[in-house]
């Protein structure tokens, strides 16, 4: 924790307070957000079923890749505008916000017509030209921390879309390139109390990618939210094994159905609340 | 999670349910336990004062350096076999049970003598011939992971220990090495609930060693607990700023005072209790 | 080198001869080219006269960055279009060919417009709508490698501009992240000779970028060579100590003119020549 | 390059001039020096054989294993004892010096008995009871790197052997720990120039274990001189595909006699020579 730091409008020095903004009806930085669903969008059936789901479920964020990074120009790319429209027509439907990935400068205003918060993936962390487009946006956005990233960085990264003009950003740690390799990548929870320390902005956490392993998802994103994180972002597939990419980090839908009565219990330690929870109350906490 | 695994004794496989044993009245693996102490063992004051706090808090474990393994032959190495003495006799006087790291093979008489968990630091988890030793040795263990070693390689140095005939072995996760700088190794808590499927060794986490930065010590410590981890282990000084190691990532004693409650709100989380709550009732939750 | 690999169009499997194609009269892949010049381009003075030394030592390619990929916002970003315009009146005047980054895919035509070969940067060698971009564009590209990216993942980056259409790909080795901080990155030697085995296409390294320290730009470049590198890129200033970005890694003039005659050496071990000698002759060598 | 460094009696500062001193007839830290053998000696056959072809190529230093540390209790671990018997019997036959790794500070006199250059390896080298122990055995030390160690730990852990009584420690880079799984370590090859400035000790390279690719063994051997090492040591065998450990990286016999006259020409270029070099003249080098 240097004194000097090369980042301002993003650090606690330059505003105290959490940096708070309502979307849906959930107040970010404030409640505990909890945004769910599938690694790519498929087709209707997919996207309009789980959707169905998470909203009887009282989720208020629906995430869903349309355009997909894909490491192999062979794997499937996602269905691009048509996924960014399913993605909306459900999220509609079912009173969900959409987050979705966005790629390229050039797709701004498709994605500022369809999504509710634009994703910034791992691989785009350091894309300067597209974090100054997404400052000039208007739109939320959610920062993913580069998967060799240091968290100098990813304030740095922050910088830039703030210093553009947007102050709505929600920064998410989903895990780092190490040389364990029994996970997918190695999530870094001391990230998010320094962070929180740091920056005023709201952390989340990814346990779906950080991992790479469902059966991890619980116990990691318990872990988050004790650690002090803003919310979580999870997979979640109604057929995980028929999935067209990321099926093993993919929770069952009954999964993620047995995993949020937890999540409430550790929102309550910290005195806070998730979007999922209906009525509130403090239960009495030493 | 690959199916053939290199490592038997240790996995769950061969044996199902979770290893337990007794020391100074608490069933590692079963309750969770709190280790806590200094650094390293200073003089007679400053072990006596940290020991006296410790039993008030009813902390059941402490931790010591005696033989220090320091990175330049320039700093302070111990107080050797004087150090082991302090904390045996400040132990004894305040019903604790004493955790120290043994560096070589040469020393496993003195260490049984006075100690009564051995602990592998983090440079000496492939240290063969050490752990074979303490194989034999019929102390229970603290095994370190290796600042870069695997899940895999943990569970197989392990493995060193149980077939040599000891299998009072607690795995310690203590962080890893990575890029980033910000913390003073990256904390792999991934690897807590892993473990615990992997193996059915027990499982702690070392915040301070894991962090090296005192004000993320209590969030990381909640998260390792909410992840499923059996205990923890954390530095605690009387006067951190003139600690001769380590000052900055010691907790003050207030600090850690503050940390307990919380702790025990996440063990009944678990439906676990922590080894300093004296008194115990459920909470119900949902 | 598993056996199935997740690339075709570059692997050697596909095509046993190496890739070969001429810019400014230099046939790469086939003869060793040598890329200098500054991190940024500055101002008129400083790439003139860069331009014109680079010329008397027969070199053929002008590196210099007009967009620059600066971890903060608040960094020098570059004289953007008017750094082009600089760099191709430079390399008119003095007979070379310009290396420059491009960022983003909304500048593919200018970049058609000034430069001789579209350098990817670390940062985007995943940005994937660039590099499709750039499979169409008929130029040719110079990839560097992610500072995180495994080899596999960057031969599918190259793959992604191949099956786009644009077969004229050079490989750029530039360092890895690693967990040493005493260097910039970590130059991956074993990667060059591992690329020539896997690949068809030319793979040469940047000394500069890699290691971060002038006085380590001369062995590490002839260690490339001697490994088997199909050139080199490598950042020279008239003036380092007044350099806007990456002083500290710019070898001075007079060091870049005493390495050629060592890197003429170290081709002729390799029969090759390098582009910037003028006349050729084979030494006996064993 | 920070300017207050922690290690002195290793540094350049404390020595200007190279360290250099004499085993089995050659001058280390001046002239180039070839290590080679087998991974493990296996049996009396195994290692006579090997001996007896090193001795026709001039090859004046035999390594191989008596005790293995193996990642796994159920790998084959040495035949120990008998394992440095045999390589004595065989050096003393073909006129070998013996390098041998030794785990446990127990083994001293034996390995002082039966080796003529003890073996840190890279797991033991912050094993300080062992280093401060070799410092008074009075026997040349090869160090290498740990597997994660930075270059400022590598050179504190050759300062406690030194400022333990013993200055003749010769340095090796073996690679390092990293996400690249496509090779078994990154060598480190801007570690050989720095360590060069930073300290007078000798310093090599081993790039069996570094790549874990017997044909990564030549382009990366000759990096290694072109870069400035003294020396090399290299995994040979007889029969590779039968070996007991680490065939996969063990040269062939007439891959390794293929090598040779390689290095000798870039030792040349270095004006330098190899210890297997019989006769030895200058080229004349621009």
């Amino acid at each position: 924790m240097a004194n000097r730091k090369p980042y301002q409008l993003v650090s606690r020095e330059w505003k105290k307070e959490d940096t708070t903004f309502e979307i849906n009806g959930v107040c970010i930085g404030k409640d505990l957000v909890m945004i769910a669903g599938p690694c790519a969008v498929e087709n209707r059936e997919q996207i309009f079923t789980i959707s169905e789901y998470l909203s009887k479920l009282n989720i208020k964020f629906l995430r869903g890749g349309a355009y997909k990074p894909r490491t192999s120009p062979y794997s499937f790319q996602g269905l691009k505008t048509e996924g960014l429209q399913l993605l909306r027509e459900a999220a509609d439907k079912y009173g969900l916000a959409v987050v979705s990935e966005i790629m390229g400068l050039d797709k701004i205003d498709e994605f500022c017509e369809y999504a509710d918060i634009l994703q910034v993936g791992t691989r785009n962390m350091q894309n300067y030209p597209l974090l100054k487009a997404l400052g000039k946006s208007g739109k939320p956005v959610l920062l993913k921390r580069g998967m060799s990233s240091t968290i100098e960085e990813w304030l740095l990264a922050a910088e830039y879309i703030v210093s553009s003009g947007n102050d709505r950003v929600i920064l998410c740690e989903r895990g780092i390139r190490t040389f364990e390799t029994a996970t997918r990548n190695t999530m870094d929870i001391a990230a998010i109390p320094l962070v929180k320390i740091l920056s005023h902005l709201p952390v989340i956490l990814d346990p779906s990618q950080g991992t790479g392993l469902r059966d991890l998802v619980k116990p990691v994103s318990l872990a988050a939210i004790a650690a002090g994180a803003d919310g979580l972002i999870i997979e979640v597939h109604n057929q995980p094994e028929e999935a067209l990419s990321d099926g093993d980090q993919s929770l069952y839908l009954d999964q993620f159905t047995d995993l949020l009565p937890n999540l409430r219990a550790q929102a309550h330690l910290r005195k806070k609340h998730f979007d999922f929870e209906s009525s509130y109350e403090f239960s009495n906490l030493s």
